[in-house]
């Protein structure tokens, strides 16, 4: 379809396509289209900018980052359709492992991604062979990546659902995620929730790394004083301030 | 996909799968689905319920329908792949013409969801042939039924984009839409908007259109004293009361 540039919703419209043609190619699920519109909602409750308060959530998720032993991100089709460079850019910096791990699992759908992946740059992406799994998820999106996920001390999760989010939890690392909407369980469980989109958010994280990587001192300030669930009814309070404030 | 009952959100879950299935069938656009999303955002910050001020727009909407010399209720994939009977059902107690209209247009979808609602119960429906054109729009999105929108008073959207809704308002007709965004154009340029689920809305439009079939000082009284900008403003700050409200 040809799209105005005129058109008010011009950027959501081209990202849009992209993500349906990912349909096609198997690296997007059906419903990962659903998923998306959501964040498209949330995000423009957010007037589509990063704020001070999931400023503070990307430092705070970069500090982590920096001081894990073993810093792990995973990355889904819809992370993989709308931010793949910027995913791998940022696991390059810290650097991390990258984990493909999907909602919508299949190995038909797990070897698209990280091949998607690999066409980009990525190297040694792991998610194709998952032998491990975390405890108190029934399915098997379960099963994670023994030298990946498995064995992290710090996860990123890009768009990822509240079920894992919470096993992740449980299993006793610390979780950053990165999730549009302020009131989803990955948000609430999360140490660490970035309420921002994700091609603002990712290279904003990446961005922080390189500040914080020599400033110790700081990062850990950072960690001891970052506060979720402040951080979210920020993030709520952004939202009110759109929908209440404005007459459009 | 086996989706567990216990799921937290597990009525949305199948209504997903459902809607993936329909891309499949070529009734629901690929980025039908990230509308939907959008939708499913919005109706979790309502609370996924209705709220008083829907139900009062709900019933100024049916005043609307049974006033109307020539009614048309619009339906597209998205529409159609929710509430095909619902809007069926609405149609006849009106009665209403129904007319098939889509974003992503093309002779085979319009063919495939003209054909989706004949088979659950649809009898003339417009939009096979659509040789009429709303002035103000340049795509051929424009292109409407002469005896369907294009000779209507009152039109009924669910789920319409604003340009749409604009050039109808501009052409003088009444609209009524079915919105889950209440800071949408398509929710600020019509006459009444619906901010409710299709699946909640429809049902209550049609109860109100029984209820106010022989009311005639009952629904001139609903019309003459509707405020849109004011029941969007209600709409809002559920929304907010939400957002603020919980902490989850």
């Amino acid at each position: 379809m040809e799209i105005s540039p005129d058109h008010p919703r011009y950027r959501s419209l081209v990202i849009r396509e992209r993500m349906s043609d990912l349909v096609k190619e198997g690296v997007v699920a059906p419903t990962g289209l659903i998923a998306h519109g959501r964040g498209e909602a949330f995000d423009y409750l957010l007037g589509e900018r990063t704020t001070d308060n999931a400023l503070l959530a990307e430092r705070t998720a970069a500090a982590y980052l920096l001081e894990a032993r073993h810093p792990v991100i995973t990355v889904n089709g819809n992370a993989a359709g709308l931010c793949a460079e910027g995913l791998l850019s940022l696991a390059r910096a810290v650097p991390a492992k990258v984990e493909v791990n999907l909602f919508h699992r299949s190995p038909e759908r797990v070897e698209r991604v990280v091949s998607y992946l690999e066409r980009v740059g990525g190297q040694e992406v792991l998610g194709r062979v998952q032998s491990s799994r975390l405890e108190g998820i029934a399915s098997d999106r379960a099963m994670c990546c023994t030298e990946g996920i498995y064995e992290a001390d710090v996860v990123l999760i890009p768009l990822e659902d509240g079920d894992r989010a919470g096993a992740l939890v449980r299993a006793g690392k610390k979780v950053l995620a990165i999730d549009l909407n302020p009131l989803s369980r990955t948000s609430l469980e999360s140490h660490v929730a970035v309420v921002d989109e994700l091609t603002r958010a990712v290279p904003n994280i990446e961005r922080a790394v390189k500040e914080l990587r020599d400033d110790v001192p700081e990062r850990r300030r950072l960690i001891a004083e970052f506060d979720n669930v402040l951080n979210l009814r920020l993030s709520r309070k952004h939202m009110c301030q759109l929908l209440e404030g404005e007459m459009r």
